[in-house]
């Protein structure tokens, strides 16, 4: 029972959200696209979080991802910072679960040791990695490069058991 | 030119989350409805927002509010506690914006301050002023009186100068 699945992986920001779709079948792995929706920081927050839901709704709408998956960032900045983090990702991850996306969460470890090989590495690698694993990809930011690795990472988990029984068991939930 | 004007007061939080509506016309208010949103804790991070948006959307297309306020959350806890609650609190300002509504954010002391007269107290003096300067008022949480104590706290701040600026600013942004 080989398919192709597709997959969105985004990496949440206020300022910028970057996104990337990849086609899994197998072992083998396909470029879609990759992008960035951005949001005016002169705007207020409400609109901000609008301009990110109106982006990645889009995207979503454009490109037709079967699954989707989603950094989940640990920060260890002021909490003025996590706070604005935790609402673009609230956004992040609300958009593919209201149009019925499976949504999973991986942490920045997880997603390093998927492109790099190893838990540590900064953006320069993750990028330079991902465009190994993805020969044909372009990417206009490092958050699209970063959310191609998520991407990358979704698709080798989801094809271990214990992810095929978690997903199992919230179809069924 | 004195018009009623419904406010929604929201007072985000990923297990719940209280929302509050009055009337405010001139000096005087009104209670309308109050409430709490609940999001099931077994459930996967994704689906809780869901069902965050969901019944915070039921309640604006019920109660039509024209303008709606949300607390700006100061949190002393850990990064995880801060991101979840940025996480519900981007739902929170982004169901009535894409409604169309202006959010207005208050700290928790000026929303202290509006129902009992200083920057400091605790939830159940809160309530307690609540059920004072809305004597009709029911609330079925703690969280549902706080939503309120936000809504009296924009029905008297709309009315500042400075505030009616900001919001013909925005306008015609």
């Amino acid at each position: 029972m080989r398919e192709t699945i597709r997959i969105i992986g985004i990496d949440p920001g206020l300022q910028r959200t970057g996104w990337g779709i990849i086609e899994s079948l197998g072992n083998s792995l396909r470029f879609v696209a990759a992008g960035t929706v951005r949001s005016d920081n002169k705007a207020a927050l409400a609109s901000r979080l609008c301009q990110l839901h109106d982006g990645l709704a889009d995207v979503l709408h454009r490109e037709m991802p079967h699954e989707a998956a989603v950094e989940a960032t640990f920060v260890n900045k002021d909490a003025t910072a996590t706070l604005k983090l935790g609402q673009a990702r609230g956004i992040a991850m609300l958009v593919p679960a209201r149009a019925g996306l499976v949504v999973a969460e991986y942490s920045p470890n997880a997603v390093k040791k998927a492109v790099i090989g190893v838990g540590h590495g900064d953006k320069k690698q993750i990028a330079m990695m991902v465009k190994v694993l993805l020969p044909k990809s372009v990417f206009d930011t490092a958050d699209a490069a970063d959310a191609l690795a998520i991407a990358i990472c979704h698709a080798h988990h989801r094809q271990s058991p214990a992810y095929r029984l978690a997903a199992l068991a919230a179809a069924h939930a």
